[in-house]
């Protein structure tokens, strides 16, 4: 491939702002490709918390153009004998430890095409043990967006580690969800899609309520389209950014409020029918 | 206009760092201006605050050169009627929602001349009604910064929505004036300016104390030009680095020492002259 | 000497996120040198930690490339007469107040060429006395990046303030070492270098286990490569990545497990021959 003149490569980690950790990859990554735009995703993921990094990466991706290189390094096991990941697809190329943070991406890649990283001439001449994300992943993605092909890493890898998918499944008229993020402002998202596969599987245009059980409560919610549709302090269901449902409450937390968390399962409904 | 070879966008948002809001803006800028230059000026605006936002607009705004555009998305009514603005001033341009964020740089603008965003053709094909910093704000930044002359946004603006101006009013021979800004080190701006419009308002030149009742109790603080001119843990006043009356603390916070916070009124006087 | 094409500039501050302070640094840099490359090492050294930000400086220097510029404005001093220094060396450019945060970068440096700057036309044309990151180092930065010779920015600076250089020193059969640092995960990097200058101040090549005491308990802990090496909660020393020796616990932090702070000391030592 050709040199974009101004490829862009975005960071995914768990090392925190506090530290050089970024800085460091930021470093090694234009010392090789002084042209790089260099992008934070984010560096605030838990230490290892790889579902939530991984749905990060799924809900940045689209908004990246074709050729972006994207590193993800959470990875609680750096320095053993995990392999690299290479995934390309969507025209993008994804580079990761192969411990399950690509999952979400992948899931939903039409063509995907999987490499493992098998080339040590790609990496710094002396690489730590227990820095991976500055001796191993910077360099070879400043290759990479310097147009390296993608399938020059190495073989193609044919068994990545997978995360389980978010729990999605019918139950009665409604779905068992699974709360899969919840942001800064305290919205739940939800692995109920707008349009996932299959038919059916969204509420029928024109709903405007839902029934929403955590835990033993059920409540009974709007479903609107945006956080002000309701009053101050009140709860609503709409469709997010990234076309999953979300819990949110207007000028307040929804995870706070009804008690979630990553993981969590919640039942979705129609509202019953009203009578009055 | 003509395209600058390396426009600069700035993004002030309450996004935080942890979630991918602020990568995905970046992505959407790159994707549609790849020489775009993108600085951070804070995503920790806390949830909602405007008035926190349109100071730090304001206090940042001069160390940007012409042409820059600023994108600040503060914004809990998103998804509503609410209307989006294009302030130009200074030769730079601002992008925001038309809440009041841009009223403390507009207030100091010379010639502001102020539009409203009406081309549903410069924003995203699909826009969401939760994530128009992505879907609205960054492209239509991109396209501003690669020129696009701010008239061409839509009709003029003439009624923006505007924030009170911080209270800063004569009381005897001093001044009450309001708490603008708490910074990480505890730092207290206050709205008294070192030279604002009109005669009198600044102390004379030569004032070496000056008097501050904060609640029912007065201190005097010595008015210095650098935090280490008192000892370590004492307080003081000096003219901050926006031209603004800062209260301060040595080594400390002048806003954990005094319990001052952003919306506080203090009282500002002539220290009482010495007799010994 | 010339103008590199990206010149990389990194800022390592104690500014934090919240406030428009780094905005406004980049601000004035990409005014004087739109081509810069600015990295952030860091700006959530905590207020006035000189020995956090020479240690962050001195462990990420060599990610970068010749030329790099760096700038550490950890300043508790900002607008008194302390200097302000600039180190060229490694074939960079070190620019911070002369308080000892080159230190560590300094001690290290095999022909150290210190300057004092000296050239009021460098700043800005107006100078605040509490905001020099903006109003001195962003701007003096730029024209080093732009090519300006470090021996142009004032006289040879003969006695630069120092750090203390961490404690290290021959115990025994061991060593007394001291925490240097303390990072996001809780690993506690030690003084102890894996190759010190001098002979025998490393542990002999295949040593698998050592005797790390911590106040007045001692532990014997595996010396491993990567933090998986043993088993989850596990604590372990290793060699970090930058190359010091490092006290971790496998999936937690060895600082809260052996209540580690920056500075206090531990004794190594080799673990007592096995004779089971």
């Amino acid at each position: 491939m050709a040199t974009p003149r101004q490829p862009i490569v975005t960071l995914l980690t768990d090392f925190g702002g506090e530290d050089w950790f970024v800085g460091a990859m930021k470093g090694v990554l234009l010392s090789l490709l002084p042209s790089a735009r260099i992008v934070d995703l984010s560096h605030a993921v838990p230490p290892g918390d790889l579902r939530r990094a991984a749905w990060i990466l799924k809900c940045a991706r689209p908004s990246f153009p074709p050729r972006t290189v994207h590193v993800a390094v959470v990875d609680p096991s750096v320095g053993t004998s995990r392999r690299i990941a290479l995934l390309h697809a969507f025209g993008q190329i994804f580079l990761a430890p192969d411990n399950g943070v690509l999952s979400f991406v992948l899931a939903e890649a039409p063509r995907p095409r999987l490499y493992r990283l098998a080339r040590p001439d790609l990496r710094l001449p002396e690489v730590s043990s227990t820095f991976h994300g500055r001796d191993i992943f910077a360099p070879v993605a400043a290759r990479l967006a310097a147009g390296l092909d993608p399938s020059a890493v190495g073989p193609r890898l044919k068994d990545p580690v997978r995360l389980p998918p978010p729990v999605l499944e019918r139950e009665g008229r409604g779905w068992k969800a699974e709360v899969t993020y919840v942001d800064r402002f305290g919205d739940a998202t939800l692995s109920l899609a707008r349009s996932p596969r299959g038919a059916g599987s969204d509420f029928p245009a024109g709903t405007k309520e839902m029934r929403v059980r955590i835990g033993g409560r059920s409540t009974i919610l709007p479903l609107q389209s945006s956080y002000c549709a309701v009053g101050k302090g009140k709860a609503l269901a709409l469709w997010g950014s990234s076309g999953h449902l979300e819990l949110a409450v207007n000028g307040g937390s929804a995870a706070a409020r009804f008690g979630l968390r990553p993981g969590d399962t919640v039942f979705l409904g129609p509202a019953p029918t009203k009578k009055r």
